[in-house]
Order: C-alpha cells, then sequence, then structure tokens
C-alpha cells in the first residue's frame, strides 16, 4: 500500500495548501480594509483642505473682480471670436469640489445682463451616478433671438478662418450641451486642475499672447 | 485738459489693476502653500498606512511560500515557456514601496538555486532622479553558460507558436535589460498596482485558466 501512502500524501498536501489559501485569503481582506481605511483619511484630509483653501478662493475671486475681462482673456485660448464677444459679461468662475469623492465638481460661469442670454449663472456639473458611472449635466442656455452662438459655429464662411488664417474654432458653449463623454471631458478638466488652481498665470500668459499679436498686426 | 484728466484716470485704473494683480499673486501663494501642505498630509497618511499593511505583507509571503509554484502560477499570462520553467524557482516576490513618494518603489524576486543563473535575487527599482525625471535600474543577471533566456526568444523557429499555435511570448526576462522607459513601465505597474495589491486573485485565476486549458487539450 505505498500506493495508498503517496495517495494519502498528496492528499495531506492539497488539504495544507487548500488551507494556506484559505489564509490569504483572509489576510488579504485585512489588506483590503486597511487600503479602505486609508482611502478614508486621505478623503477626510483632502476635505479639511479644500475648507481652508475656501476663503483665499474668495479673496482671489474678489480681486479678479477688479481686473475688466480677466477671465475672458484667461481662457481666451479656449474661445473663437464671437464666444469672446459674449465672455466680455463674464464676471466670475469658481469651482465646487463635493465634499464627497464620488459627487464631483461643479463649474459656475456668472454673468452680467448681456445681449446674448438670459441666465445669469450657466454651469456644469460632473458626478458618478448611482451606477457608479461618471456622469454630467448642464444649465440650458436661454439665448436671446439670433444669438445661439452653438448654431454659428462654422456656419459664416466669412467669418471663418478671418483670425490669423486659423481655422474658426467650434463654439466654447457647445460644450454645454454635450453631456454624453463625462468620463472623459476635456474642457472640464483643463478648467478644474489647471486654469482653477492658477488662474493668474493663464491671464498673464494671454496677455503677453495679445500684446505680441497686436505687435504682429503693427507690422 | 480733459484728456490729460482722462490719461489720469487710465493710469490710476492701471495702477489698481496692477495692485490687484500683485494681491491675487500673494493670495496665490497661500493656496499653493495650502496644496503642498495638503501633499505632505496625504504622503504621511500614505507613509502610516505602508507600516500598518506590512505585517499583513509578511504573513501572506509565509502563507503562499506553502504554496508551491504560487507566484510563477500568479504571473503566467505575463511568461513564454522557458520562463515559466525558469521562475519554477521562484520563491518569493515582494514589493518596497520607498518612503518618500519621490523615491519610488523596488520590486525584488527571489529564487532557489536553479539552472539558469546565479543571483539569489533579482530586483527592478523605479525612482525619480535628481532633476525630477523617471528613472530604473535593474539587477544584471548572471546567466549560466547557454542559459541565457533573453537570447533565446524568438531565436529558436521550432519552438516559437507551439503552445497552442500562440506566438512565443518575449522573455519575461528582457524586462530587466529594459530601464529606458521608466515612466511608463507598464510591467512594473502591473505587477505593482494590479497583482501584489491581491497576488491571491491571479493565482486562482490562473489555476483555472490552466485546468480549462488541460481539458481541453484531452479533447
Ligand atoms: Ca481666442
Ligand atoms: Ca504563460
Ligand atoms: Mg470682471
Ligand atoms: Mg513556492
Amino acid at each position: 500500500d505505498s500506493k495508498n501512502n503517496h495517495e494519502t500524501n498528496e492528499e495531506q498536501a492539497d488539504k495544507e495548501q487548500q488551507e494556506a489559501i484559505e489564509k490569504i485569503d483572509e489576510v488579504q481582506n485585512e489588506i483590503d480594509k486597511l487600503n479602505e481605511q486609508a482611502s478614508e483619511e486621505i478623503l477626510k484630509v483632502e476635505q479639511k483642505y479644500n475648507k481652508l483653501r475656501q476663503p483665499y478662493f474668495g479673496k482671489r475671486s474678489e480681486l479678479i473682480a477688479k481686473i475688466p475681462n480677466f477671465w475672458v482673456t484667461a481662457v481666451s485660448a479656449l474661445l473663437n471670436e464671437e464666444d469672446e464677444e459674449a465672455l466680455q459679461y463674464l464676471t466670475k468662475v469658481d469651482v465646487q469640489e463635493f465634499e464627497d469623492i464620488k459627487s464631483g465638481y461643479k463649474i459656475n460661469f456668472h454673468f452680467d445682463d448681456n445681449p446674448y442670454f438670459d441666465n445669469k449663472v450657466i454651469s456644469k456639473e460632473f458626478h458618478l451616478n448611482d451606477t457608479g458611472e461618471p456622469s454630467s449635466k448642464a444649465t440650458p442656455i436661454n439665448w436671446k433671438e439670433g444669438k445661439d452662438l452653438t448654431k454659428k459655429a462654422g456656419g459664416s464662411p466669412a467669418k471663418a478662418g478671418k483670425k490669423r488664417g486659423h481655422e474658426e474654432q467650434e463654439s466654447f458653449f457647445i460644450w454645454f450641451l454635450d453631456t454624453g463623454d463625462a468620463g472623459a471631458d476635456e474642457l472640464g478638466e483643463v478648467i478644474k486642475d489647471d486654469i482653477w488652481p492658477n488662474p493668474l498665470q493663464y491671464y498673464l500668459a494671454s496677455e503677453i499672447d495679445e500684446d505680441a499679436d497686436e505687435e504682429g498686426e503693427m507690422d
């Protein structure tokens, strides 16, 4: 019965391996718990600093309001000529990061009375929906008659390519109609992660560009 | 001199705007400081949990050592047939995350005496160099004569495509020669971010695959 002994040894080894696998699974559960705790603590740090940053964002908005056309200048690289005309009436931009990371963020554009639309605030918001999928929604814009810039983009061949021979850029306002690809919204991410953290550097870079353009045009 | 008055008002406005810009810059510096503090606190949380996870990783390694061929089975999807033969001698894998995030991480592969190479441990390490660029280095492998698997890959047409008609995979060991693209080392990231956090699921998935293959081969 050396064959039986051999089988018993093999069975014994299988049993020990099975037990080891079950114990690895238990240890793995402990590691998973620590990972969750780490994520929660990191979220709390982020929430704390979101609160601490808030008064500085408020102060920054007050100072920005003293500079005419600050925001339209800062974001002008994203705009075509007609967008720039409409965004002369943009008085304030702010980005709200929601408490829970899953709740996402919201970008608010505040406007003075203007000849383009009736909205005081136009917003676009990004969050995860109930099934965990990225999702976005935007304020419907109440355009004044004949002023809808999303219907003009590329519609006027005379204007297209007018500015320094470049192709006319799609209207910035089309972004508020496009809530389809919330998981990869490049413009939302540029505003939240690049421009909002330091709009002054975009403003100053854009001012220098404009000065250079003006000099160029004088030649 | 209404023209002079006008110029003075304009100059006054320019001065106020210049002051506002300087103040925005000061506020921005405060925001930047808070961002740095937030990063430091988050790093401390990560360091704390790295320490707390350590004993569980140690316990997990002890349990894994009781299962023959655990690691070669877990990573077998990354291997060609000759790699798998050499990695029968792989006894332990561990990933060290260095204290400072800039110092990166190191993956260690521990081996029993084996007919392929003399090394007891083969490592690959990722860190940021002095100029902040991603950089990597790896242990030179002391291959035994005629056993260098990095020189065999694709060199034997008879063996290529032998396994279920698939094209022979490049040797896993070539990874230790390739320290050129440290910023986008896919294999390093798969091991650190996917396999190391939960190797059991890779082991079990691979075992199921092998069982399915064996059944398939019996048909
Ligand atoms: Ca522009
Ligand atoms: Ca394989
Ligand atoms: Mg303004
Ligand atoms: Mg083993």
